[in-house]
Order: C-alpha cells, then structure tokens, then sequence
C-alpha cells in the first residue's frame, strides 16, 4: 500500500457534481473498526471528519456527492493515512454479497458446467467480507480453497424491478473481489454453492471503490490472478456473458438490491478446480489478483489453527 | 392483534436473571421505523425508553438480560400498544438469514428429494424480511409463489465452530416464520435456491421472538399452516432430520453466525409443490399459520400491481 502526502498532482482527474463524480473510496485501521479515506492523485488520505461510514446510509444518501463536497472543501487539510496501516473493505458491511455463477464461458468450459442461459445466483454471507491484504483462512476440515478474481459493482441506490437501460444509474462504483471459494463445501457437501462460498475471510474487497465516473470501459478491462507469482486467471471483461446493466436488471427481478450491495459479476478462466489435477491454495501460498483501474490486492493463506 | 392494559395477572413467568428469563419480545409500526415492545401476559406493551432495536448490537451486548432488567424496573410505566398497530418482524434486520432445506422426511418425499445426507443450506435476502401480518407479495412474472411453515432460531452471540453440545448456550430465541418461496424461480431458473427465496415480502416473522427459556420442548411443537382455513401442514419439529443444536454447529463450520441472525429449520410436508398438481398463491388467499408457543401469524396475498 502507498500512502504519503499531499504532492503538487492535485486532484486528478477534477471531481464533478453528477454521482459524486471521480473518486476512490478506502476504508482503512483496525478490523470492524475501519475509519474512511479517500485516495488522491494515488495517495490515501483520511476522511475520517465526514463523519460517515461508507454503508448502506451514506449511498442511501447520495453520501458520493456530499463526500466530494467535503473532500473539495477540505482538500489542503486532509491527513496522509500512515505508511502500513491496514486497508479494510472500502464499503461496510453490505445487507448482502450476491454473486454470480458462470458468466464466463470459458470459466464454466473449466469446471464441466454449461453455459448458463440465465444468470446463475448465489449469496455470500457477508461475515466473509475482509481487507484487500488481509489473510485468507483456509476453514477447518478444508482441503479444497480456491481462488476466484471478480469485478464487483457497489449498488448506489435501492433497485427493484429496473430495467437494463436504467441500470447505470443505480451503480455507485466498482471494486476488486477475491471470490474465495471452498470446493468441497460448495459442490460436494449437499446443496447449494452458498455452503463453500460465505467462511470468514472469503470476500477481500477492494483496495479501493472507484466511482462509475471512474471508470471509462468496464466491459473491457484485463482481471488477473497469480498464485506464489504464477499467472492462473488472465481474462477480460469484454468475455462476460451477462454484462453488468443487465445483472442489475435481472437481479433486481428476483431481489431488492440496496444501497452499498455488492454484486460480484463472476471469474474468468484459471481457478485451482480447473486445472487437472486440481490446484488448491495451501498455507503460506500468496495470491495476488488485479482489474484495470481498479488496483490490486493480496492474500497470504492461513490455517486456521494459525488464525 | 390483542393490545391492551396491564390486568392483575402479572409477569407471568418470573424473569430469570439468566439470557434475560422468560420474555417475548415484539417489534411494533410502519415499517422500517418499528419501536421495541414486550409480550406480558398476553399483552403488548411498548419499550421505546429501553432505546435499542432489537438488532446485531442488542443482542450482542446481552441485551436480553439488560431488557428484562428494564421491563422488571418499569413494569408499572409501561405503556400498552395501541389495538391495530401494525406488528413488524421482533427482530431488526438481521446479516442473514441461513435456511435448511429438506429437513422433515415428509417434506422431502413429497417434492421428490432424497433425504439429505446432511444440511442443505441456502439463503434468503434480508430484504425480504416482513412483519407477520404483513401481505405476501407474489412478485412480477411469477406463477408459483408457495408457502413454508418453519421454525425459526434466532442467533444471540457470535458462533463459529460450536459443539453441538454447547450450541444451546448461542440461542437466543425461537420464532415463527413463513419462508415463502417462488418455485419457478428456485428451481427452474437455473442456479441456486436463493433466487425463489428472497422476494419482498417473503420473509414474514413473528409475532414475537421468544426467549430461550420460554420454550421447554422445541423438539415437540407442532408445525401448522393453512390457505383460506383448509389445513395444508400439520407437522411437528419432532419430525426434523436435524435437530436445533446440531444445525448450529454445523452452519458454524461454514459460516459465522452473528447475533441477532436468523435461522431457519425447514418446514414439514404440505407445501404448494408437493400437491399433483400444485396449488400456487393466488391474490386474496389468506395464509394462516403457527407453532406451539411462538404464536400465529396471517397474511394477505396480493399481486405486485397492488403493491
């Protein structure tokens, strides 16, 4: 993580008034106790004196445009976050983590499923959501972890029945996800994948959510993984079966998404259950994993007894 | 709904100083503004000077014990809660809702599933919590919307990897849930269960969470509902496959429950699915329901244009 100060690179790109317009938002310091941030211009600095967290309320709100308001105002006065500190989700803890299934082919090709003909969806207990560099804990009586990296987009307002031309507007931004799955669990044990998908430490999000304004071309951004340095997923948006806008709208037929979800649009090619014989992530592994403009993170893997 | 006075029958149980004894408790007015009440003696008081929802946070804190201290101080203030007002779900909103699917043989049989060789677990958005007589919404695009009596447990301190043989002490109440489901989209739609289970509205709970001490049998309560007063289910918990503690233990090796969630035990034979043909919710019928000791439960089914 680069923190630092404030340099002569001010502010770029400017912020505008529609939907907050260009920002990272970070949450940073202590598990369950995260204070806010911005980042700007690459550097972190705390926005702590928002006096928001960045939850369900703050979106509800239209917290992104009140947010760049105050970083606005505020700019020559924001603090450095310190070299080191811990980065956490850059949203609190979502009503739900909804993900989705399969939406790329050559992801479903891999694992011996069809293509779905509709969106596949699974829920993720939200007790999995971590910092972007926090461990991964393999569970107990785990022998099958597995790595996933997905685009994730951050629901700006409540979503009911909305139709997939109006679905931009209910988008506050996107973060990096690591879809931390338990093979066994999810397939093997009875039931549905939700049984593999929601241990503690499954979901590291971020480092940071990018506002939509941030980000020019989702449906063509490079998403990447590699374990202990070697590459295993290397795709690209532009492969997603079922795009952004239309999830929302679908989504939104079956559920009412609010603000600060998190909806997790699937993963590319190259997860451990793929490869023959299976690859699963062993303690001290190290995964790193990336999507253009949305930065990378980085999981060391744990045991349980270690955690 | 009966509201009325204090009478001379007082507190009936004593308050035990341990969990917060013998209580019931109630979530009352519109919805997402509800104030905090009690059950005493059959009747429905309000607790708004306590000054906590029934939420993560209450029952994290032990808030139980702390309830039932107030109640004992202010018995004598306690405002009764006028006749007619709406009842919402006793619990806040929870950070999930955990469901057991299968869980009665009888159940099983009838929809054509094996027995499971151990918990089928899936989730319900908990945007689809209601109040218990509240209307059933059969959303837009839907055929099939059925109904499920269950037992419901709620979580009162933070599990992860429980005994089954310390899981009782992780309980801090039982209530009575409808855990309404839209068959098309659970099981014809590719994916998951979670995708017929998390409509709004389809989450009905309560009347009241009753504490752990108010239930002396929870392996002997029987398991009722009806559709337009013609008996659909008439089941009894001492028919479950997996019994309260064991679900405990076994969630929490996939998942941290936290305070205040809910989870769900399955329902019993006579669901919409396992008549030939099925019979699915139409507007304007009437679903009543109950469990030994947790109260009854109605609600009124519309169509989504109603809404």
């Amino acid at each position: 993580m680069e923190c630092g100060k404030i340099t002569n690179k001010f502010l770029i790109p400017p912020f505008r008034e529609v939907r907050g317009g260009f920002m990272k938002l970070i949450r940073y310091g202590e598990i369950n106790k995260e204070k806010t941030g911005v980042v700007l211009d690459g550097e972190y600095f705390d926005t702590s004196a928002f006096g928001e967290d960045y939850n369900e309320q703050f979106f509800e709100t239209d917290g992104l445009t009140r947010l760049a308001a105050f970083v606005d105002a505020n700019k020559a006065s924001l603090k450095p976050i310190a070299a080191g500190s811990r980065l956490g989700s850059p949203v609190a803890r979502p009503s739900k983590i909804v993900c989705i299934g399969l939406n790329y082919a050559d992801h479903a090709k891999e694992t011996g499923a069809a293509i779905p003909a509709e969106p596949i969806i699974f829920m993720k207990s939200t007790t999995a959501l971590a910092g972007p560099f926090d461990d991964i804990i393999i569970p107990k009586n785990s022998v099958k972890t597995d790595w996933e990296v997905e685009l994730a987009v951050i629901i700006g307002k409540k979503a009911s029945y909305v139709n997939e031309a109006d679905a931009h507007q209910y988008i506050a931004g996107y973060a990096l996800h690591n879809d931390v799955s338990e093979r066994e669990f999810q397939i093997e044990r009875g039931g549905t994948w939700d049984k593999g998908k929601g241990c503690d430490t499954f979901a590291p999000i971020g480092p940071f959510l990018a506002t939509a304004d941030e980000m020019t071309d989702v449906d063509n951004l490079r998403v990447w993984l590699t374990v202990n340095g070697t590459s295993m997923q290397n795709g690209t948006t532009a492969n997603l079966i079922f795009k952004v806008p239309f999830l929302i709208s679908y989504l939104s037929q079956f559920m009412t998404l609010l603000p600060g979800d998190v909806i997790s649009t699937g993963t590319p090619a190259g997860v451990g259950l793929g490869f023959k014989p299976p690859i699963y992530l062993q303690p001290g592994d190290v995964v790193e994993l990336g999507i253009d403009g949305l930065g990378t993170s980085k999981q060391t893997v744990k045991a349980y007894a270690a955690y």
